[in-house]
């Protein structure tokens, strides 16, 4: 490994078959060395979940090109790179790109952005990509230049403690992308639906699916952001208490 | 189901056989109506985990109580619970006991608290109850007062929008506790290992496990409370993003 090239972490939650992460990974290797550790197959909506009770594999599929999966979450993905797959501490991790939308609340369901937040844990800088579009055909060429731009002055400036990006991508045509704006999650939720797929004596059996109805009134938000065509960064935080101190006041008193 | 009393669903991720949840379910039917929806097993470390491609099942295991187990993660508890299962939308949402710590950065990972955020993103006041103890045997009757005072008080005043408490009790005896103190999440990382328990052609098995080292000298943080013998309350915002935008704008830039 040269000495002076910055280690990378690659990972995503989509799994290792992705074009996501293999755009990300190849574009990676144009500025440093990279590991790719990342699912075995798709393991979407796992948020911060870790393995505690089954052991978990890894398995180095590409020696030549530092290529693991895992049975595990992308948590446990970034857990195992870090303590066991790579030579040391890495410069940069980055996670994506995820096939879907990861702003407003759906950071918090989306394993992209919380193997990034893991890698924030441990002290790692840390972006998180993903396009709003689910297709697995997108074509993520146009948007080569500005994440390694990003990754780049990430690597160059490093991040605030404890913050990871949660960068997303609108689905337009790149020409028509008016820039990059750093912004605040939105708010919004799932308009869901639970489709009743059997009865097996006691037990209903569901599938879940839905639509997402995000707030696209606040001018500062991700959601207004990629709503007029700019890409969104969300600097997103692993510390989520809130300072509402005072008004929880009621709630405190000594014994 | 009389018309005046609040409608209080009840979830953990320790799964519906653990002791915390029979103490707060059982605290919770003597404030008002319930319906207890808990994993069929411990689902312990899922965060905000959702099952997306899996049927997930609901069975009414207790008819003239209402308890209800779930195949799913604790965040599909809460959304079949509130989408199928209740008759309207609660009052409040309680999650836990939960056998062991959820203070610092732990509440990422457990799904005790995520499965009350879960609820509060769908709008209901919601609160998530840990104890320090990850002993089975541990005795929460001497916290009943406390819980039931708060769940009271939570119902009178409602909480601040996307804000759910984190409640966490010290391992100590109940008549060394000094108060109940707001504060922030502490900073704090596991030290973890991963023991290799067998190897499979070109497949290496890990167990995890660890020690988690909290930093206790921030006197606002919930670490140091606890360690001081306090009951910590976090308000944890499902707003993950944070307001350092003048430090990052070198990011943000117009075609």
């Amino acid at each position: 490994m040269t000495k002076n090239r910055p280690l990378i972490l690659v990972v995503n939650d989509d799994g290792i078959q992705s074009n996501g992460i293999a755009i990300l990974s190849s574009l990676m290797r144009e500025i440093g060395e990279v590991f790719v550790v990342a699912p075995d197959i798709n393991r979407s909506g796992l948020s911060h979940a870790m393995t505690l009770n089954t052991d978990i594999y890894i398995e180095n599929i590409h020696q030549e090109k530092n290529e693991f999966i895992c049975s595990g979450t992308p948590v446990d993905c970034v857990k195992l790179a870090i303590n066991k797959i790579l030579p040391r501490i890495p410069d940069l991790c980055v996670s994506g790109i995820n096939h879907g939308s990861n702003h407003s609340i759906n950071g918090l369901y989306s394993g992209t952005l919380h193997a990034a937040m893991e890698a924030t844990i441990q002290g790692v800088s840390s972006i998180s990509f993903s396009h709003l579009s689910y297709s697995d055909k997108i074509d993520f060429k146009p948007f080569k230049s500005i994440i390694k731009k990003m990754a780049i002055s990430i690597l160059n400036n490093s991040l605030p403690t404890g913050i990871t990006l949660n960068v997303n991508f609108p689905d337009v045509h790149f020409n028509q992308i008016k820039g990059v704006k750093i912004c605040r999650q939105a708010r919004g939720c799932w308009k869901e639906e639970f489709k009743l797929v059997k009865t097996n004596q006691l037990k209903s059996y569901y599938s879940i699916s839905g639509d997402f109805k995000s707030d696209t009134k606040d001018m500062e938000s991700d959601s207004w952001a990629l709503e007029n065509h700019f890409i969104s960064i969300v600097p997103a935080s692993i510390d989520y208490s809130s300072f509402l101190v005072d008004e929880l006041n009621y709630l405190a008193y000594e014994f």
